[in-house]
């Protein structure tokens, strides 16, 4: 059974004064999407949990049925496996940047002066040598990178580098855990659960000690690299330091084929999307003309979508531009922007057996940033009990057959649908 | 307060084309039902989570408070329960079926040519003696019967020796557990949880060496009992293999009683649903005529439920045949049933305070078999916050006022409405 998953990104908003107390939503014209909900089962998702505000990362995380409180442990492990990064489980993975620091060991750019090409760079790196790991590093965008510890008996409990400061100087990387185990422990099952208090530290510690070390032949190797010595020579700030932030462990993901029985496809242009899709076992096809913005081109990923099917039954596709279009304020550019998403539905129509759209988390152009209010859902195709609902609005779903749900919940209901889910007893 | 409990084996179901798209649910003629509903408060259940599929079983344990990953390990206790044997916490049930095998010992009929009066043949197997725990067995329906292993340190994490198939040998008993703890455990709720790997591998690995020493004697005495010797001088198949499966620990349940100060009885035919029960310290009341079928006797049942409250408050009377009929594909004997259990709500309606009714999975006539959509609820009684649902069906219900609910959620809404429920802190 063909099944399409569309996740628009901070799709879902609140009322707007200006457009007469109604969401981009609500006041966009989509007759595809109110087709669907006409023809389907509707309802509202916590992705997280009520009032929790989600990332784009924990949000997709837990529409494709994990639980992010158990397996998110930081930003770094998404990033770094959507910039094509192969991730082992137990692999640390940072975000990372490149930034110049001057001779007091100041930091003067944490940006190196918005450098792009940093290849040549990210090659020197992965030539380090540490005690105990070893580095994986891929340039992503402009000074933009994707840092990989890999070793045994890591841990990601460690502070950042980048003091997000300029002028200061980069901090000296330290466990996270106090030596003394709190009485008591906030997020026991973000933090670590069973595995005990001691070993944490212990691998905190070192895995600290190994990026201290690194930084520091990090800033050797780049500092005198021929790249930045013809920088400096042209009075552009050189990229010799490399600033690490939100670190993860990766997290052991039993892909969802493994769970559901789903073999699934991703249509994503964001890295961080990819990543998670990546982690849990799908399929990542890469759409040229996918900008993960506004002006994306929604018609190549459609055919990518359709092409998917030929050998798959899951498809995930997501689209990041509403999210960019609400961090704007734009409303106007996101009500266009969700009309021009309704116009390639009526592609998928005759094609596709199951057709689910949502958004991962809710982004108010009146905000512009994510808050936790829940979002709109529906679920359209032969199986379903298709309720009352009329169009697709974020408040005209609450009357839907769905009721309230949990984002982790989502997957399990279309892996029912589809008929793949294993009966649990006799 | 007289409550009624009525669960209808898989009465949800899903839209039927050839029904114009109603589930026989909605067609069927219920005015008792309905009634009901107008004057209750109505909702949906997800019995174990959404999307997932419950069996009879962790859908029972769930509808009467308990969660069924932490409780369940298996078939095995609830059919030996639902057989009459008195279970301990710590005993390892297992289902089993009286087989034939010849002489080289490939199984020539997994049942034994449909034997039955095996009782005989239970006799001998109780006298066998196994180092290290008790044999309990009895015989059930035709060819099948329950096996209990009672002893320190068992485990049900073991292999069946059932084949399923004819021409092989039975298999040899095995731990389930490597030696090496697995780097990514699968249900670590169902598995065992906290419990050391070693422990759990230990005793798994002694549990088969037990079963496979039972089975051998088994064979031995079955193979030459005076029944058998008998049998095949009539050139019928020999009883003299007991085949195991679906081994199951018994779990510790706090029974309803301590939980929720509910003094229950239950009224059914089904073996698993009366074990469920059992095992949770209900009462369970054979009923002549009861026959888990379409056919069933639901007069008699009604007149035992009656009777049930000179003494209790509580009663759950489980319908069968719905789920039957489900299996069958049969969407018209199923619409049949219900009215007929609709009909014989009306005694309830003057004698009963609290009356609930549900089911405890959906079984669509599409798919003959249980999926993981909801199942529809009615709570109708004088101290309820009556809805504006008009009539029952698993639609019309989904905008009553329970919203959508857990199975493990509804006893205690119950146990509330019975005025049962301690207060939880000051």
């Amino acid at each position: 059974m063909k099944t399409l998953l569309i996740i628009c990104d901070g799709m879902a908003d609140r009322p707007v004064p200006e457009l007469a107390n109604k969401t981009p939503l609500e006041i966009a014209n989509t007759p595809n999407m109110d087709w669907l909900a006409k023809h389907g089962v509707c309802g509202i998702i916590d992705t997280i949990a009520p009032g929790i505000t989600p990332g784009s990362d924990t949000a997709h995380l837990a529409l494709l049925g994990y639980d992010p409180y158990e397996v998110y442990t930081g930003r770094g492990p998404f990033e770094a496996a959507g910039a094509g990064i192969d991730l082992k489980g137990g692999d640390v993975a940072f975000r990372a940047n490149f930034a110049t620091v001057d001779d007091s060991g100041a930091i003067t750019d944490r940006r190196a002066g918005r450098i792009s090409g940093t290849e040549p760079l990210a090659e020197e790196l992965q030539k380090i040598s540490v005690k105990g790991a070893k580095i994986i590093f891929k340039s992503t965008t402009g000074h933009r990178g994707a840092f990989v510890l890999r070793g045994e008996g890591l841990s990601h409990e460690v502070s950042d580098s980048d003091p997000h400061e300029v002028g200061k100087k980069p901090l000296r990387i330290a466990p996270l855990l106090q030596e003394q185990q709190p009485t008591l422990p906030v997020y026991p099952l973000i933090t670590g659960g069973i595995r005990k208090y001691v070993v944490r530290r212990n691998r905190a510690v070192k895995t600290a000690k190994i990026l201290n070390e690194f930084s520091k032949k990090a800033y050797d190797a780049l500092d005198k690299h021929p790249l930045n010595v013809e920088r400096k020579k042209n009075n552009l700030p050189a990229a010799n330091y490399l600033l690490l932030r939100g670190g993860g462990i990766v997290p052991h993901l039993t892909p969802i084929k493994e769970r559901f029985g789903v073999d699934g496809t991703c249509v994503a242009a964001a890295a961080l999307v990819k990543g998670v899709c990546r982690l849990a076992g799908m399929r990542v096809v890469d759409v040229p003309g996918a900008t993960g913005s506004v002006n994306t081109d929604l018609h190549a990923k459609a055919k990518v979508v359709l092409k998917s099917f030929e050998d798959q039954d899951f498809v995930l596709l997501h689209v990041k531009g509403t999210d960019e279009a609400s961090h704007d304020g734009n409303a106007r550019a996101k009500i266009e922007l969700i009309e021009k998403i309704d116009a390639i539905l009526s592609q998928f129509i005759d094609e596709v057996d199951l057709i689910t759209v949502t958004a991962d988390h809710t982004t108010p152009v009146s905000v512009k940033d994510h808050t936790g209010d829940p979002v709109p859902v529906l679920i359209s195709g032969d199986s379903v009990r298709v309720d009352d609902v009329q169009e697709f609005g974020e408040r005209s779903v609450t009357e839907g057959g769905l009721g309230r749900i949990r984002g982790k919940d989502l997957l399990p209901i279309l892996a029912n649908l589809m008929g793949k889910t294993q009966k649990f007893g006799a």
